[in-house]
């Protein structure tokens, strides 16, 4: 059976089938056979490839003498220049935990959050560079931050959560107590209500990371909310719950006891750690899909009440002037979302061909059904391959695979959750909220492709 | 509708069932009624508690002056004793990305990988702190690594891979190729075969860590490799696929074509970034389910070939020597294993109640169909929960309420996977392997309580 009979291209997927098809705009470094036998000096122990070609940056430099990856001979005309590639192999690599046992990224990645330039360093955020992620796991390293009072540094041995208010004995729990409750590990994102609030009017940052990086998802560890609450017996009556930090500004938001007693999670890891200082060590509250600042970082007391405790989080801040002077509050549910982060804004590709297009969806509300993508500013749509696995409220990464023709194009994508609700264009979705809401724009993004190739960030 | 009917104890499972039966075994911080109208002394905004006694670290201070989170007032007799938690609303904390943009873990929090005693620096390895693990995700920076050679420092502007021998056309890819080519992303383990050969013919490491420490799970990010073999072309009668590192060792191992063109992953990133060093940066093989070794780091050649190459990895080593002195060779897939995780050795109960038992499940063949725990040495099995989302080759946490009577115990987990496939006792591995294998150790763990709570690694 030969081999194309044992794989045929049908089992690959559509990716696989455009990559096929594609190959001709691909630019494949591909080896001649003349160029293969050429090199082929016998010193080496492998078929058709010698160590030294190998070793000198591929079989374009045809057997030239090659002194530990320095040097490097003249390439014959119309060959492929390649970078010299020293040879890692004749050098002794670095020794086990030379790191102290805690590793840390390459010397060559260099990828930081980027901070809005806030007027004060203390109240900020910081946003996670989308474009330079990978499947649906946010490093913790570069998840977003949103902080109203800085970063405190909690002693956990010290720390403690109270519970209290309508309830029937209130109990104060240490983070050990904690850890001996009954864990849950979700994977969940959390998205501040401000991601994209530049964006309402004109299109006004140039990257992803500045119109959608206050979104990251990592694996949550900790107790269920509704256990400790079981634990100290619910008063009837009992309708919302103060959520308050332990950080400088004392941040403070009602939930619904709904909610709290659904899915919510005392969290005190992250990504199979404990969670990081930017994220409320030793403990946050996690309220899957609801607007980032209701997941209390440093949480350090909740009580139990029967009506909302109207913060100043929940009256002055994030609640939604509507255009007839009403104001949307307790705005808590994410809507679904998307963004294609490949290729998008301040890219340039480098020429017409073959292209995966990527990006990230969720929803406050459940998992993500469908993405669709349009290359042609929303005239026509076609359906992306969804990542697996499909989690509710958790990132999804989508792919499609696009042959850009060389003309311009506005590309832009479109998700679909399972409560059936569809991202909104811009205009459908100003046409509602007007553009003084500040928070909660979910519209579709446009990224425009010059014929240049160059990716700018465009309302269309 | 009174809250206990709003939320009836059945609404939360097993666990919490099990947890409000136990909860006179838990050392609960309850606050007495009397204690909390003690201290409400009016000064504070919210019900039944005041922000001083908060501050000082709860209710049971009855409201005595604290200033600052420092003094502390005595406490009457037979009050809880809690440590002083000191005010960190008090102090604005540290500002945002003072951290350079890309953040760290916590000043208290100091989990290191571990480096078992070998002989050599350069040859070593290091495992995974198991026993803090979270959820099923390994944090980069502790998953456990094998060298054979060090750690080189690769520039990915001059990695390449080299795709040759039995192809219609060799190619030679840049990562910059690589990266534009359709992606996947998936959670995978990678399991060193050597993960417990310490602990074939008596108990030796005593943690966790060091018995079942080299095992991982990351969301890995690549290419299929079956993508660059449909490129290339895989020419008839083609069978192996010999995969070299770029490594001091120029690690080597053959791979069947069958599995190459089904699920294996030329991986350039790991939980939502690049690669750590210590895991083949900028590329590595990645081969679900089988032995570690085989997911060659530092990716610098793949060639195709009709028969194994027999590379010193898969003849001299890791190779499993059997009773009748022949050797099981090319015993590429991980069975399936699995292991509690807490409690587990070195630990010590501090009294008896209620616990929750868990750790992770794994196998090389697909996904884990449940796990069972014993107490009493397998004389019992209980069914453990298992954490969504089950993903074949990949971490499964399981978790399963306790409750510790006080006298001795020995715990255990058993393992099904998929394929009806049931992890063996240690005796019933031995009687076919016998105890010169080293590798592919997969055995049932036992885990002796003593009646003081210290938890010890025994063979039962």
């Amino acid at each position: 059976m030969s081999q194309s009979e044992r794989f045929p291209p049908s089992r690959y997927g559509q990716a696989e089938r455009h990559m096929a098809e594609s190959l001709v705009e691909l630019e494949r470094r591909i080896l001649s056979e003349e160029e293969t036998e050429e090199c082929d000096c016998k010193e080496g122990m492998f078929n058709g490839l010698t160590r030294r070609g190998l070793l000198a940056g591929g079989l374009a430099l045809s057997g030239a003498a090659i002194s530990g990856g320095r040097a490097r001979a003249e390439a014959p005309p119309g060959a492929i220049e390649y970078p010299v590639q020293p040879d890692s192999t004749k050098e002794q690599g670095r020794i086990i935990l030379d790191d102290g046992g805690y590793g840390s990224r390459s010397q060559f990645e260099n990828e930081v959050r980027w901070r809005y330039p806030t007027a004060s360093l203390d109240s900020s955020w910081s946003m996670t560079p989308l474009a330079a992620g990978h499947g649906i796991i946010t490093p913790s390293g570069l998840h977003f931050e949103r902080h109203h009072g800085g970063i405190p540094a909690i002693d956990p041995r010290t720390h403690a959560l109270i519970l209290h208010g309508m309830v029937d004995q209130p109990i104060r729990f240490t983070m050990d107590d904690l850890k001996r409750l009954p864990a849950v590990s979700r994977m969940h994102f959390i998205e501040c209500s401000g991601n994209g609030l530049t964006e309402w009017v004109q299109p006004t940052l140039k990257t992803v990371q500045g119109t959608h990086g206050l979104t990251s998802t990592s694996e949550w560890t900790g107790v269920r909310l509704s256990t400790v609450l079981e634990m100290a017996g619910i008063q009837d009556g009992a309708a919302w719950i103060l959520a308050e930090g332990a950080d400088a500004a004392v941040m403070t938001r009602s939930v619904p006891i709904d909610k709290a007693m659904d899915d919510a999670i005392l969290a005190y890891a992250q990504n199979g750690e404990a969670l990081r200082p930017e994220q409320g060590y030793p403990l946050r509250l996690l309220l899957p899909g609801y607007e980032g600042n209701t997941h209390i970082k440093w949480l350090r007391r909740l009580e139990v009440s029967d009506k909302p405790f109207m913060t100043r989080e929940e009256t002055s801040k994030y609640t939604d002037l509507m255009p007839d002077g009403s104001a949307r509050q307790f705005s808590l549910e994410m809507d679904a979302k998307s963004v294609i982060t490949f290729p998008s804004g301040a890219m340039k590709l480098p020429r017409a061909g073959y292209y995966e297009i990527t990006g990230l969806a969720w929803s406050g509300r459940g998992a993500i059904s469908s993405v669709e993508v349009s290359a042609d500013g929303g005239e026509t749509w076609h359906e992306a391959e969804l990542e697996g696995p499909i989690l509710p409220m958790c990132h999804t990464r989508f792919r499609l695979p696009w042959t850009w023709t060389g003309e311009e194009a506005v590309l832009q994508s479109r998700a679909v959750d399972d409560t059936g609700y569809i991202q909104p264009t811009l205009q459908e979705l100003v046409e509602v909220r007007g553009t003084k809401s500040v928070y909660h724009l979910n519209a579709i993004q446009s990224w425009h492709i010059a014929a240049s190739g160059e990716v700018t960030n465009v309302h269309a």
